[in-house]
């Protein structure tokens, strides 16, 4: 137990309350804003004890475990798992030790409850149990800026959706007819397409400008070289527990049963590569060079004090794809460009909950042929813009088509993205004094890798 | 090592030269027309000693494990790695315990290459070591009709492309301009999409037909229903050693270097939902229901003497694109369809070396832009359609969008795919007196799954 042989610093603690509450108390209290844990939380932190997220953290060379976070404190689940102190919830601890979240997912939705449960419990305010025992704390507790995050989960199929009606709005006017801008599936179903899980990475992983063709002159032959439109698309994606076999749909009322949570996602897009690519058949190497997921994985169960109703849908949808109560959630988004000499100027406000089509309609909809849903998979939303200007998720939109620079703080412009950027996407939810937030999703663009 | 107490039949068993060659030996002659095995061989066999394809082998309930294929007989490689019989090629015993190829396609394909040297010279005529074993023998060989074949590989990515010029031409022919068939873009690279890795299941895994949204009536709303246009693809696909880390490209050069083996793929699809949903972002539900692959890997090496030379390319390919030599490969491919009631009905016969577009394009394609290439990712090639009629690879093409319905032998029409009908995919090589084969894919439509 000495492996991390450092004086965590827990100071100032807060002693509350010591007796141990029971399990039952938990399921009703685990989101309830007066909640206060022993580990400090500063002022507008993303991750009070509300949140419990899930993540894979990496401290010194070690392998990478599952962890959680509270403020700016990791905490190394592994080390509370052969503890025992995660005992009793279904889980077995071997799950507690891989490199990705899929073996405890694997467990399913109530078992993962049950974990945040009992994390709630063991970090709260006024239970000594962890907070006492000096070794396990000086052992299981990390500063988050010592440790290295992995991406959550193996990724087993990825699907991005496109949901947001301001976002193809904009698209279709911009690229076909505004008289006429969503085409005539639009309003009818969730239009999605599969991705590459292979190239989505956590954040802050850097990655190069891609390489590839495009026709500049549609009167010329096309040519090869970096792309030089290379743009973000600001999404969230939420992952998926086991779905049903191959055959069998998920309904939208049973839709939620099947997500874990959520994450802060840039699927990093080569508009000119797209645009000569994509016919008939869809976008490929204009996306699949990069993505961009959060570390984090915050809960659908966190983000429940956070739901709302979404936008008024008309056509009333098939019935397969009709649900009832609300299926958003306000979760404020915001999108800076950091440039290689400067501070980072915000060039974008969205919200999640402009989305047309809910998580839980994504999901009855891919479901609805008999495909299959696993472990792991990834769903994002699609360009999350919303009604005004100042809260488009792509460069795309936001200097339409690079008509409209944006102006950074450093004086320099902008029409999409350049080298040495780098691209911060922040997430949370606020509401009655509480905020659960997803952090960041940074990545930074490096130049091509010279073609020989 | 009593775990299958039966006596395999050998006879009748041929007794040649009993010196055991060496490795050296073995390198430039697993692919002799003049080897023979200890196991019998059928005629026209797809599974003479020349092939040693890979496949993933299930007994009585037993796991399943890797396993190759001589003639009718399926070889457990789990048993002869117990032995010790494969020690010695790089790759970890544990490997061959897997249920999947993965683990030991993670070793790479040198040492692939000598797994498959090492079977040849264990089951080739004249070796005694595992043919006068007779235990080992009793234990290791099983009759392919008591196996239970699954899924060769753990799929992570799967990529469709669309390189057959007929195929494009074709459906650009029927849906958009007979004078502008193929799109701009079609000449100039392989056109490719991301699929759906979830839903691709092994020969002889029956699947129900999807439902989903369509517009049979461009003028009213979209209706949900069956699909009433389910058609196959008539593709093949390739599987891949683990590529370069992101950010790195492979050059036609090397591509060959990355690609482990070869299946036969039926990549089903629904057209009615296709047309409705595929605009902008391409196929969809209509693909993702389920896809059939083969059971048996055969490896590049082994198709090696019926390489042949693809269609000439004008224009000439951008310089990334450009391959030397012969990169094509000479296969015999044809669909039958067998309904409920009635014998099976040759309607197609094609050939993968119509593909305008190579494997080694396809892979240098994708990856030019820094995609990353995984250990088990498939890369199918889209519809193998040839240039008369009598060899289109799809339904929508055979019967040109249902206007000419083919004839079964039992005197039922098709246009597209009826509830019952069993779609059986064969392909294999010949060359001086030579065959190599795959053995066939196989994929039976059940009726939907009722929507409660």
């Amino acid at each position: 137990m000495d492996r991390r042989p450092w004086n965590y610093d827990l100071s100032p603690l807060s002693h509350g309350l010591s007796s141990r509450p029971t399990l039952n108390d938990m399921s009703t209290s685990v989101n309830d804003p007066a909640l206060r844990s022993w580990i400090p939380v500063p002022k507008n932190s993303d991750f009070p004890i509300q949140n419990i997220p899930f993540g894979i953290a990496a401290w010194n060379g070690e392998p990478p475990v599952p962890a959680t976070r509270i403020g700016d404190t990791v905490v190394d689940l592994s080390i509370l798992a052969d503890m025992g102190l995660l005992d009793g919830l279904g889980i077995d601890r071997e799950a507690f030790q891989a490199p990705q979240l899929n073996d405890l997912m694997a467990f399913g939705k109530p078992a993962m409850r049950a974990l945040r449960q009992r994390l709630s419990e063991l970090l709260r305010e006024g239970n000594t149990t962890f907070r006492d025992d000096n070794v396990l704390r000086e052992d299981a507790l990390l500063p988050m800026d010592q440790v290295t995050m992995h991406l959550p989960v193996r990724i087993g199929d990825y699907t991005d959706f496109y949901s947001s009606r301001e976002h193809a709005t904009n698209v279709g006017t911009m690229f076909r007819d505004p008289a006429n801008a969503l085409l005539p599936n639009w309003l009818h179903l969730p239009v999605g397409y599969h991705g590459r899980a292979s190239s989505i990475v956590v954040s802050g992983t850097p990655f190069h400008r891609p390489m590839g063709q495009t026709r500049p002159d549609p009167n010329a032959p096309p040519v090869f070289g970096p792309s030089k439109l290379l743009d973000i698309e600001l999404e969230m994606g939420f992952i998926t527990f086991d779905g049903k076999p191959l055959g069998q749909r998920i309904s939208t009322a049973e839709a939620e049963d099947h997500i874990f949570g959520l994450v802060l996602f840039n699927d990093w897009s080569a508009r000119d590569i797209q645009t000569w690519e994509y016919v008939p058949l869809g976008p490929f190497l204009a996306k699949n060079f990069a993505s961009h997921a959060s570390a984090w994985v915050v809960t659908l169960d966190a983000l429940e004090p956070f739901r709302t109703s979404g936008p008024p849908q008309d056509p009333e949808p098939l019935p397969y794809l009709r649900t009832n109560g609300d299926r958003a959630f306000d979760i404020a988004l915001d999108v800076a460009i950091k440039p290689a000499k400067g501070e980072a100027t915000t060039v974008a406000r969205s919200n999640f909950k402009h989305l047309y089509w809910s998580m839980a309609q994504q999901l009855a909809h891919h479901t609805v042929n008999g495909c299959n849903v696993r472990n792991g998979d990834l769903m994002a939303s699609g360009t999350i813009s919303g009604p005004a200007p100042d809260s488009y998720g792509s460069m795309l939109e936001i200097t339409w088509r690079g008509t409209k620079p944006v102006t950074l703080a450093n004086g320099e412009e902008r029409k999409f993205i350049a080298d040495g950027d780098t691209v911060i996407i922040g997430g949370h939810c606020e509401k009655n004094g509480l905020r659960i937030g997803f952090g960041t999703v940074e990545g930074t663009v490096l130049p091509v890798v010279p073609y020989e």
